[in-house]
């Protein structure tokens, strides 16, 4: 399918909204110029508004999230560090994977997918580690491969009634400007986001976002990764006066710029409200098509992206092909264990309700066409019964208008 | 509404697609640089070819379509000229003002607003000619208020049938590019198309396709209307060189080419293949839906826009204000007598299913929003069923490939 | 020469800086959009403001500056009317040429090309008019194939003293927005401009900004010259809810809008005043080659635009072509009898001190290329000298800053 | 100044083509569709053409060119391992100090700034290194800081005399696609350049050029640096495939598309020839301003960017302030020791031959503000002549064309 808009539900890269578009299609500028800060301190300080973190920083590092993941453990940890980390999905998997490359002693918990970050398990261990050999506990916020939203407040509780001193690392790429989160609050040391997914960016910048309590372990006297382009130094050096220890992708910043003031502009409670509404009409799409979601229950449910899986017999590979093909739009593939069996609808970013109804009307097309037994229009009724409801308050005021 | 990307489904201006709007993002250039006619010497074959025009040529004036109108009509008309002319919608309508206006002498059929030229009359009134007073007769290819489409092969015929000599004009502005039109074979002496509809790009370049008939009677001793700007002698004479008589848009001329290799790399028989089959989608949903088109039967549907009725007691306005609102989406209103009554969905242009889709989807919450008594889901998948098997072919490739 | 950026230094389009570009790049809107006049009727009143004109209005065709000559004369004047006009340039002669083929009875009086309008011809002619049969007087406020600015006041003036009713119909295409003009002061009736010149727009989009004066002209009981799609009446009964009679490039209105932003955030008087000290740079330079405009004398002196002889024995567009091919800058050619004679520098629109340099730097090397005795650097000299001078107070600032 | 066109003058980002810019202004894609290997196995293919590398590979990082000098130690070298590097600029010492900060032992031999690698020091030390302890020799091949190119082939040769087994790093971010670069000629083993310097884009990817010997060296048993952001198994694993392990920013892949295919439509050895073409002319024209470069002499001169000396008593980052504010210009500063008594001009990227004219025009304008004892115009002139005799050919072409 060559013609149309092409619709994008995978759970990042989102739809960069056209006024992001327009901000960064700016000429190149001298990296050292004396306007720059102008702009960069601006986005330092939105940055951390963003992130809710009064207390410490922003670093954005020219990077996938990946990139900042591994900044968050190079800065503050060492090789043989024990870090206690869960996994329950393919995003988990990796960070995991990458701790134990780095080094770290990880006690990784291995959680049935569909599940999130399992408290009783974490507070088994934190409340076993008398000695606080635990240097960190990491979190993936929201799992991207299952649709899982994990409590990044409960496990601050139970640190904190234990007492343990362990950093907090919280994996937010998917949720992030996107699903509530209180870095303050909650306590969270290291948290990570990428701009490709709530901050309606392309992908190529991430952020990285750290506590007082995190910069100060950058700069204690234990020995570190051995690092040097994620260095926390360089960039604070730098950071300060609105510059950077290496070019910098300057065409990003007036993204930012433009997303920062959508962000903001709408209220960041209003943009999680509106996730939280449209997933919610997502969920009940999918349900109206008589599938089942791979979290395992409305605690776990994701307001960013939702895993489903396909009925028996239905290949989700084809699904996913089918609707590439035919009906112009990406839907997320099922990842790992999950691959053929799943599909994902990625629903975070500049959308609107009726855009989840063109990809609800995509899945039912793509299914059908796939051999699935569905009733066409029974998705997009569901939702569409749960918008109008949703937006009844709305309603009222528009016909008194 | 403020998130997400806007629904464009009015009869013109469509959606430009990205490659078109890339192309003409560029920086001014010199009007009369000695490479300009490698791109606008271009332009003129292949817009002949679009309009299927082997033996004229074809104008582009910086006007909006009715500067084109005006231009047929200076061209190769005077005042006391008589001509045939047909009322049935709001464009038809004001084509005939505008001929009133110029000083022609109209003679102006009205026809039932849901139904198109009436060769009926037209041949009543050819027939009489004896003495060919009648100069021209004018058709409305596709009436954009009413969603008709009509008979432009049939009002030559009867033309030929009186060996009537009269120059056929025709506005193709929501046809051409779109709809089957050809204008050699119909023997069309002018044409007019806008750069807003099947051209895919934005409003302010419209095309006049001349035959060789035409421009002879451009050039005869006959006094015409006073003209200047849409003067043909002017244009052809710097046009023939790739050149213009005023400064013309030059950042049109770069998306033109993209758009025109679009429609040729796709192959114009498909262009309309594809709109017949998206517009169909779009006329099962709306009887899915329990609604009736102004388009009085199969034989006036139009490929490119619909008219609908929306049912007793609603307020088609309040249908177009909470679906631009509300759901992100902009219809098109009822005009003139049908203003209230009638919301019209524009699909034509760079458009594929799953859009189509969503434009029944936004309809339908809208009708709902207004207190219109629709089934939740039954447009989306009345069109579902008719994509489904209408790709079917599509469907036997894909499994095999 | 296919790398780097090329230099637009031609008398119009200008340089659409990026900040125009930008906003101009954006999807289609429904032209009847409920927020349309958001920003339209912003548009109409800050045009006003670019023209001085308090009292009247202004349209916005979709046409070249050529189509609003033309809506000039059409909504105001009849077949045979007498005007006043005066020829002294290619441009001058084209309006003449338009005027004629309208039907009006012109009186155009023959400048040596080089002069601007002739006052005491002017006078004459006004003075001998006791019947006040002169219907309309015409001015080129700037002549751009000759470089040569007129004097509106001392028109007005004229008229005034004799007490003459006659329309004052300006063509200001290539000063408004970049020359002091002042069209309530002058008692200018009807002032045509467009897009892209000191708008720095694209070209495709014309204004017309007309007296309370012109516009009971238009509304008078005399017949006037058929016309439609330049009719004031149909513009004023939509522009006035902030819409149009047909389709309007909606793409232009967002450029519009950043550009009237740039015009006013700088300033009008500071924009005149930077044309004046950037023109003024490009005239020293080019005395420093020692070479002639083609403005007779000071008092002609165009700000937007200068014509330069090139010396005996070269021809003018070996220059233009060398300039184009090998050193990527546009300048204009010499237009009618000053053909191969003459080249043009457009300065004017998004322009700065080191871009004339530039232009100069590209003349220089063209002329040598091209055969001409020049002492390289002397006129990037010559200006450099002057720019330091005047832009000394700001370097007071600086050292002090 | 915030009129007109900036010149962009420094080395890197360069200026960005408006053909590149257009490439990269598309929607966001789905980084795992089925289609992005059309894209990315064809930039695969084409990087290695142009960093002249037939065996090996090539990666693609999301960072700046650090991230690829990280890289491509981490995945090679071991904490201790023994490198040979040398300091003769800001950014080969900070290489420098990256490789002490990874933890390799390194022999940093100091060079006077202004010349390049010493080859008698380098020989000396791989001469004396007869049990090859020595794991890789480092290289600059641009010195950025001081607008030095180094002989890399020398390098090579000194290594093959002795029959050395180090790896050799290099440092291509300002040189390669601008200077020549041979990979397999010059046995280069890790070559690593920007997005934003030859290649014509925005800053934010990074090419790491890795020889079949390099890639032996990151799979053989010795324990490496831990990595896994930049880990080459990953990328290998998918970029076989047209994948990325992360998700990558796809917009560049368009844009890299687009500036890949200007390198090679213009040929790169053409590209080399521009760049040293334009390269002299700059120089000629600070000689002709009476102005000294930093390099030592011809053997060390950069044809993508110069440091100049700015007279005694003259303070360069007043010269650098005025070109910035004042002319719109952007210069690079003089770093670390050379603060304050050096000014660079980057000349590489999408440039020609007008707009170097138009850089020594503001270098000279503003010297002379900051109050430098300059000719006006004798910069200008004295690259007027070398471009008029460089382009000689060129004249002979078109005047017989």
């Amino acid at each position: 399918m060559k013609h149309g808009i092409r619709q994008l539900f995978i759970p990042g890269p989102t739809n960069v909204p056209d006024r992001v578009r327009r901000a960064m299609n700016v000429p190149m500028e001298d990296q050292r110029s004396p306007d720059l800060p102008d702009l960069t301190l601006g986005l330092f300080r939105d940055l951390k508004r963003a992130f809710r973190n009064d207390g410490g920083r922003v670093f954005m590092f020219p990077s996938s999230g990946t990139g900042s993941w591994e900044a968050a453990i190079q800065n503050t940890l060492a090789p043989g560090d024990r870090v206690l980390m869960a996994r329950f999905g393919q995003f988990s998997h990796l960070w995991v994977e990458m701790a134990q490359r780095l080094g770290l002693d990880v006690t990784a918990i291995d959680v049935e997918w569909g599940k999130g970050v399992p408290l009783d398990a974490y507070e088994q261990a934190i409340g076993a580690d008398h000695g606080h050999e635990i240097r960190a506990v990491f979190v993936t916020h929201n799992e991207t491969a299952t649709g899982v939203t994990s409590d990044i407040a409960g496990v601050r509780k139970l640190l904190d009634a234990h007492s343990h001193p362990a950093l907090l690392f919280v994996d937010g790429v998917s949720s992030i400007a996107s699903i509530d989160f209180r870095q303050d609050e909650w306590g969270v040391d290291l948290a990570v986001a990428g701009s490709q997914k709530g901050f309606m960016l392309p992908a190529g910048l991430s952020f990285l976002s750290v506590s007082e309590k995190a910069l100060a372990a950058s700069r204690d006297n234990r020995p570190k990764l051995p690092r040097s382009y994620f260095l926390f130094a360089d960039q604070i050096a730098m950071n300060d006066q609105g510059y950077f220890p290496y070019t910098p992708p300057t065409q990003f910043f007036h993204g930012l710029r433009a997303s920062l003031d959508m962000l903001f502009e709408e209220g960041l409670d209003n943009v999680f409200a509106r996730h939280h509404r449209l997933a919610e009409g997502i969920r009940r799409g999918v349900r109206g098509l008589g599938l089942d979601l791979v979290a395992a229950g409305p605690e776990w449910y994701s307001d960013t992206v939702s895993a489903i899986f396909v009925p028996e017999g239905v290949d989700a590979n084809q699904v996913l092909k089918i609707a590439y093909e035919r009906y112009a739009t990406s839907f997320g593939g099922g990842l790992a264990r999950l691959n053929g069996r799943v599909f994902r609808i990625g629903h975070l970013g500049d959308l609107n309700e009726v855009m989840c109804l063109g990809a609800l009307a995509a899945a039912e097309i793509s299914l059908a066409d796939a051999g699935a037994k569905i009733t066409p229009g029974a998705g997009v009724a569901a939702a569409h019964d749960w918008y109008r409801k949703a937006n009844a308050g709305a309603d009222a005021r528009l016909s008194n208008g």
